[in-house]
């Protein structure tokens, strides 16, 4: 110390979560017609891969039981990788049926949130992994699996969780036939330390297996957290647009890391993201206009972007 | 690329100055009594070093006319560092003879941005701090001066600033006969990989004198940018109670690096900042009262701290 600057990559991809972690946590029920616009706007604006909702209980979450057909609508736009959560193996089959590209089985390290979220333990979780690991090869499908291993840096129920239970599960994951990995600072109990050596350790246990960050800004974190991942090499990140969602046990609290100061972080850092930050900033005025009375977050929205900056001008379509 | 994680360092400062570059760009005039309790309660809450205020003329910044008061208030308080801003030998001559420790001159690295806001070029002020060493030295004062160049990432009305100009500037003050120097984000440009170049380079021309950042928050970025700048082995930050500050071009936007979101990250991380976070929070909560109608920034204060953070529970007095 001083250290010389980390290499960073010369890529990084922003997965949108603002239709499913985002607006299962907002009472305004968005119209499907709204998300397919949603869903639409953001591909023309270059993201490429989106989380279109869950295949959760629709009598659990009105807001999301529109999946299968956001899944449909979502597939139909070139090099978009549509994914979708999946709770359960019934979740999963759902997911198979619709020709989602992705499936993503949250799984919580901590036993105490894990019991009273999903009513399994982990390893139960794991175990379910393994069973739609059989589903997804019985029916030929191409779906990735994707464990995400949540509340990995803490939890407000159990308190502290051991970062080797963390490591832990994201082998028996794999082992299960998942074929990624991701974490989620779900609480937003992370910092850039605890994330640099977490990511250190995943990247040993998984590789390039893992893929993901999943960093909740509750805090204020969630762009110094990211910092710290890509500093390590991780190159995708989870993200909402204006930060919208977030930590369940923190009302009122910062949601998601927002997509489009993230996205700003990393272009302007000379992190190639593929989106053109103008129509980003426009689609996210957008969406505030339908989410009106909602708590929005992000800071790039309304300083605009630096006189200095230079955006991808037109759609990468 | 993976990369190992930086050493960090065990120990930084923030610096306050929620007072000065926090209040001057707010309207509501705060009691020369409510900013004694302030600064009182920032020291008890374990913070080292506050800047009070600025000699500017009283009629150019009625909310900082009572910057000689607070300066002889604070010098009671044992081991409080007592910073005041001065815009000219003038101001200089006046924290002289106030006793304040430590003056800190900003400059700023856009020629366009310095004609507009000190009505001299970035050359004139250097030689101005020249006249404030003569004129310290000449009063037997052991006040310490401080060249802040402020634009170095950029600048609202020029644009670009070219990193060679603010390494040449920071040497330039330091031949001057500043003791120390530092670099501001004045508007809100900075991303952590510019962060990681300047600072490498500013560490190369300026070693231990290089002392302080000030990044705004103003697209998101403060605290990335800090811990950027951490990695490289800078161990002070200035930063405001509630964010307030920051930009004067970007109103509305987010504004300094918050002092309690900034103390988190840092007490989280295990770096040690001497700050008791309840007591911070508490003090918070005062100011926001005081400060009411006035947009407020931070996450810290809503979210609460995680339950598996240990704070230093009592006044370090």
């Amino acid at each position: 110390m001083p250290n010389t600057p980390s290499t960073l990559p010369d890529r990084a991809v922003i997965r949108e979560v603002g239709l499913r972690d985002g607006l299962q946590s907002i009472a305004t029920i968005v119209p499907t017609a709204h998300k397919m616009e949603w869903i639409r706007e953001a591909h023309a604006a270059g993201q490429r891969e989106i989380e279109v909702g869950s295949f959760v209980p629709a009598r659990l979450l009105p807001q999301l039981a529109d999946t299968a057909e956001l899944v449909a609508f979502a597939r139909e736009l070139p090099d978009l990788v549509v994914s979708v959560l999946v709770p359960n193996l019934k979740g999963a089959e759902r997911a198979i049926e619709t020709g989602a590209h992705l499936m993503i089985m949250p799984l919580s390290a901590s036993h105490a949130h894990s019991l009273a979220n999903l009513r399994k333990t982990p390893d139960e979780v794991v175990q379910e992994v393994a069973r739609m690991r059989a589903a997804r090869d019985a029916a030929g499908s191409k779906i990735i699996i994707e464990g995400g291993v949540g509340t990995a840096f803490g939890c407000t129920l159990q308190g502290r969780v051991e970062p080797s239970e963390v490591l832990r599960l994201l082998q028996a994951l794999l082992d299960a036939g998942a074929d990624r990995v991701s974490i989620a600072d779900t609480v937003g109990y992370a910092d850039p330390a605890m994330v640099s050596r977490l990511c250190e350790q995943a990247l040993k246990v998984a590789g390039d297996r893992f893929t993901c960050g999943h960093f909740h800004d509750t805090r204020g974190l969630a762009l110094a957290n990211v910092h710290a991942a890509l500093q390590l090499g991780l190159t995708r990140f989870d993200a909402s647009l204006a930060g919208i969602g977030g930590c369940p046990h923190a009302p009122g609290a910062s949601g998601n890391a927002s997509t489009e100061d993230l996205a700003y972080m990393l272009e302007s850092m000379g992190v190639a993201t593929g989106i053109a930050l103008p129509r980003l900033l426009e689609l996210r005025a957008k969406v505030a206009g339908w989410l009106q009375g909602e708590t929005l977050h992000g800071s790039l929205w309304r300083a605009g972007l630096p006189k200095t900056f230079n955006s991808i001008e037109t759609s990468v379509l």
